[in-house]
C-alpha cells in the first residue's frame, strides 16, 4: 500500500464478505481498524484476525455520525466497503440504498474531514453504468442513466467522493466491481442457486431467461486490484473498473454451480430479458486501464464459481447442516 | 403541456425566481400547486397569482415527507425546482446540497409514488458536467467527475429519478440548465456584484481571473424550452441540455452590468481560473438536442443581464431603497 511505513487503515464493513478478505491480507502489515455493524455478517469473518495485536473491532453503524468520528481518530486511509450490496431488492425498499450507500458515504466523508484524514478507497460497482451503451464498458463510458436504486445510489456516493476532492483536497480511488465471489461469499446469484438446489436438485428456477450475460471476479482478485491502484495510481482522483477479462451467460454459471454440486436439475425460466427490476442484461467491463499498472486477474469466471459453491457447501448454514 | 386538458401541477419551490415565473405562465390552462418553504423567497413573487382560482399555496418543505406527500394528492405532474440553488458555498456547509437537493428529491420521488403520481420535470444543472472535457458540452458527455457538492448532489437527484422511471414506471423530464437571469432574480454574480457596485461604483472586486466563460439563459426562454420538451420529448426518461448559443467571459458580463449600471469601476481580480472551489472556469452547453424540437432561445446573455439589471435596480431592497 503506497508505501511500506505501516498504517492505520480504517476499514467500514470490514466484517463482511470483502472486507475481511481484505484484512486478512492487510492485517500483517498494518494496523487495521474494522468498523462494522454485523447487518451483513456475524463475526465470523473475524476469526483469523481477532486476536492480531493490529486488529481492532468497532461496532458501530456508519448512520451514526458522531460513533463513526471518534471511531476514525488517527487513521490514515479509510476503506469504504460499508454498504447495502444487494441490487435486486432496491425497490422493496427504496431509501435502504440512499441512506446506507449515499447518505453513509458522506457521512464517512464527514468523518474523514473531521479527522483531517484525507485518502479513501471506495467500492463503488459495475451497476453505476445502467444498461451500458457501450460492451465492455469503459471508465469514461457516456453519462449513464442509472437502473437501479442501487447503482444510483453508488454513482451518488462517487459524486460526493469526488466534490470533496475537489472541495478538501482528498485523494480518492474508486472501484467499480463486477459481483465478486469466493471464501465469505454471502448473497447472491449461486448462494440462491445452492440454497435452492440443496432443497430440490431436481429443478432450478432462474429469473429472466437464462441468457443475461454477467461478469464475476474472484475476490482476492478484486484484493490485488486495489492493492494495485493505490500503490501505483497517484492522481487526486483514481476510477477503475474491476472484473475478468470474460463474461458468462446465467446458464453458464448454473452448470458450473451444478458441476460443482453433481446435480442435474431441469432449468425452468422466467423469461424476460432481466432477472429484476433495475438487472442488467449484459455486464462486462473494460478493465483495460487497471491491466495497464500490471494488474491482471488470475481466476476465470469457472473457477471462482467453482471455489465459490466449494466454500458454501461447507460453511453455508443450510447447506453445510445437511 | 402535453395535452390541452387542464392538469393539476405541483410545482416544489414555486415561490421561487424560476417556479414564479413558471407558475405565471401555467395558471391561466392549468391548476398550480406551489409548495414552498419560503427560504429563498418572501411570497412576494406570487402577488401575480395568489388570487387565481386556479392558485393554491401550500407552504412545507420538501424535507417534511408527510406533509409533502399529503399536499400533492391528486396532482398529475410535479414539477421540482425547490433546491439549495448555490453552487459556490457548498464547501461551508457540505451537508446543505445533499438534504436539500438529493434527499428531498427522494422525498419528492416517494411522495409521488403514494399518490400514484408518475411523470416528474427536474431542475438539475449544467454543473452535473464537472469541468467537462467537451465543450459545448452534449447530454452524453462521458461519465462525469464531479467537481462541486451542488453538482454532486443535483446529478445524485437525476439518478434517483431515473432509478425509479426504471423501477416504478415513472416519465421524467431532465433539464441541465446554465445559470438562468431575469425578472426575480434573486441570487448570483449579478446581484453580488449589483450590490457591490451600488455601495462603490469606483471599484469592483472579481473572484478569479475573469476570464472565466460561462452561459446564461434568460428564465423565459428556460420556461419555453419546459414546455417544448414535455409537449414534444416522450421517451422515459428525456434529458436536455438548457442554454444559449454562446458564452461570455466575466469580464463581458461586468461590462454590460456596469453598462446598464452607468458605472465604470476598476476591476480587481482576485487571480486564478476559478472564482471558488467548484468553480468551473469554462461552462458552454450543447442544446443541439433541445433545439431539435422546434425551440430557441429568444435572448442573448447581453439582454438577459441588462433585464436583470434593470429589474434589481427596481426591485432589489438594496438597491431600490437609494
Amino acid at each position: 500500500m503506497q508505501t511500506d511505513k505501516q498504517q492505520r487503515i480504517f476499514v467500514t464493513g470490514g466484517a463482511g464478505f470483502v472486507g475481511s478478505n481484505l484484512v486478512d491480507r492487510l492485517i500483517e502489515k498494518h494496523q487495521v481498524v474494522v468498523y462494522d455493524n454485523f447487518s451483513n455478517s456475524d463475526g465470523s469473518n473475524l476469526e483469523s484476525v481477532k486476536l492480531h495485536q493490529n486488529f481492532s473491532l468497532i461496532e458501530g453503524n456508519i448512520l451514526d455520525p458522531p460513533k463513526l468520528q471518534e471511531a476514525m481518530q488517527d487513521c490514515d486511509l479509510v476503506v469504504h466497503l460499508a454498504a447495502n450490496a444487494d441490487v435486486r431488492f432496491g425497490t422493496l425498499n427504496p431509501g435502504k440504498d440512499l441512506h446506507n450507500n449515499t447518505t453513509g458515504t458522506f457521512n464517512v466523508l464527514e468523518a474523514m474531514r473531521a479527522n483531517n484524514i484525507k485518502r479513501i478507497a471506495f467500492a463503488s460497482t459495475g451497476s453505476v453504468y445502467g444498461d451500458a451503451k457501450i460492451i465492455p464498458t469503459p471508465e469514461d463510458h457516456p453519462f449513464p442513466i442509472q437502473t437501479s436504486l442501487y447503482g444510483a445510489s453508488k454513482a451518488a456516493g462517487e459524486g460526493l467522493i469526488q466534490a470533496y476532492c475537489a472541495g478538501y483536497g482528498f485523494q480518492a480511488w474508486i472501484f467499480r466491481f463486477v459481483s465478486m465471489l469466493g471464501e465469505r461469499y454471502s448473497h447472491g446469484h449461486v448462494l440462491d442457486f445452492c440454497r435452492s438446489l440443496n432443497k430440490n436438485p431436481h429443478e432450478l428456477r432462474v429469473l429472466g431467461d437464462g441468457r443475461q450475460k454477467k461478469s464475476y471476479i474472484y475476490v482476492q482478485d478484486s484484493i490485488n486490484a486495489i492493492f494495485c491502484a493505490i500503490d501505483k495510481a497517484d492522481e487526486q482522483i483514481n476510477i477503475f473498473n474491476i472484473g475478468t477479462n470474460e463474461y458468462c451467460e446465467v446458464f453458464d454459471s448454473i452448470a458450473w454451480i451444478t458441476e460443482g454440486l453433481k446435480v442435474n436439475p431441469k432449468l425452468l425460466t422466467t423469461g424476460g430479458d432481466r432477472g429484476w427490476v433495475g438487472d442488467s442484461p449484459f455486464i462486462f467491463l473494460d478493465t483495460s486501464k487497471i491491466q495497464a499498472l500490471g494488474w491482471q486477474p488470475q481466476y476465470s469466471i469457472k473457477e471462482a464459481i467453482l471455489k465459490t459453491v466449494n466454500y458454501l457447501q461447507t460453511h453455508d448454514r443450510q447447506l453445510s447442516t445437511l
